[in-house]
């Protein structure tokens, strides 16, 4: 299996992405929000790219629709919730459509649309994501970054996902990757120590979200990998 | 001391290293080679983007200029060297200027040209340059990579020139940054083995440069800093 790591949601283009099976990760927190709203009963998951296009949507949606997302890791003014894992819980999303724009997350999975498969990670589904891996002859995982930066959370996670792989399959990784992946595993035994020292970490542990930072960082908390159906994110 | 990594040369814009102490390393081999010529008494260092632009300094120099560099990893029709430290002995390149041209080294030192000081940096030097830079403020370690990729040489010397910084300072790290300092750290010991996984370094293997490798892996073997000062590079 040859795995590509593209940095940031503004690097990933078509010619990267199109026709592989890519994996978009936003640990901090959006693709953590995703697979929680999936796992507990969300119908679909639509990312997009402006407040205004979420407003939009559930205007003219016939299902129950929830707005979420963040811009500067704060809720968005008219919006049901923020971007918090947390505030997804099944009394709050089973059966309804989460409509979603965040500043690196959703922009990384509409940039990774010519994908032929396309399909979301965190360290909460990470051994989901790496048994549906197992097969597959060519992946790219799209760590979203930070408004164009590359962030620690985003490479650990992908870091996780190759060292699963390898266990499973062979793989053949580029510079890049072999670094995510190195990185690691030299501190596999604790993720949220190094992954501490990042940026986008500590602005979120400023602002109270200690309980999320704890939650995105815990693996194998659920067998939902989101995938794009075409119309949205559906949990596989 | 403010510490900002970029991945390769062509990341490098005038935004990024405007009026900062900017390093650049290509360790594989440019910065290698540009140390060494220097370290042996080299008169000056010219990095050209193209062997026209090589062939027609050489032409309307005064001084004695030897031609120096690589295409795909393969000396240049027409040039007097190639791209191995090895061929720029003390009987070769004393009192002369290099002239030089390589894919990755010498672009990524032309895109700098806007710092404030403009510095070259390898495994080779590495004590050097961690003791010239120990007293600034603002820092951006430049990684040549290679073709527009990231890799694993150029990344782990970023990492071991802030892992000797952190030794005489105190350093404030973006997240590649920290991530590089914490690659070089997890694999100090032996830089070599995670670096004969990357891909330049496998390239360079099989067309036979083993004795290029290890000696590029080599720290602190010269005091000698190549710097900018306004006409070509000189020691420092």
């Amino acid at each position: 299996m040859k795995i590509e790591v593209i940095p940031t949601a503004q690097q990933v283009d078509t010619n990267a992405v199109k026709g592989k099976t890519v994996v978009v990760i936003d640990v901090l927190r959006a693709t953590s929000v995703m697979i929680t709203a999936l796992n507990n009963g969300a119908k679909g998951v639509v990312p997009v790219l402006s407040p205004e296009d979420a407003f939009d949507i559930k205007e003219k949606s016939h299902d129950e629709v929830i707005l979420g997302g963040e811009r500067h890791a704060e809720p968005i003014a008219g919006f049901d919730y923020g971007n918090s894992p947390f505030s997804y819980s099944s009394s709050v999303i089973k059966g309804k459509v989460l409509v979603m724009t965040t500043t690196n997350g959703t922009l990384a999975i509409k940039n990774a649309m010519s994908a032929s498969e396309l399909l979301v990670a965190s360290f909460i589904n990470d051994e989901a994501v790496a048994n549906m891996l197992a097969n597959k002859d060519e992946v790219v995982l799209v760590c979203s970054g930070n408004n164009g930066l590359y962030t620690l959370e985003d490479a650990l996670c992908a870091g996780r996902i190759m060292h699963l792989l390898e266990q499973r399959s062979s793989v053949e990784l580029s510079d890049f990757a072999l670094a995510a992946k190195a990185l690691y595993q030299a501190h596999q035994h604790n993720v949220s120590d190094i992954a501490s020292k990042g940026f986008h970490y500590g602005v979120l542990l400023q602002k109270g979200y200690q309980a999320d930072l704890e939650y995105c960082f815990t693996q194998n908390v659920s067998n939902t990998v989101p995938y794009w159906d075409g119309k949205w994110l559906v949990s596989k």
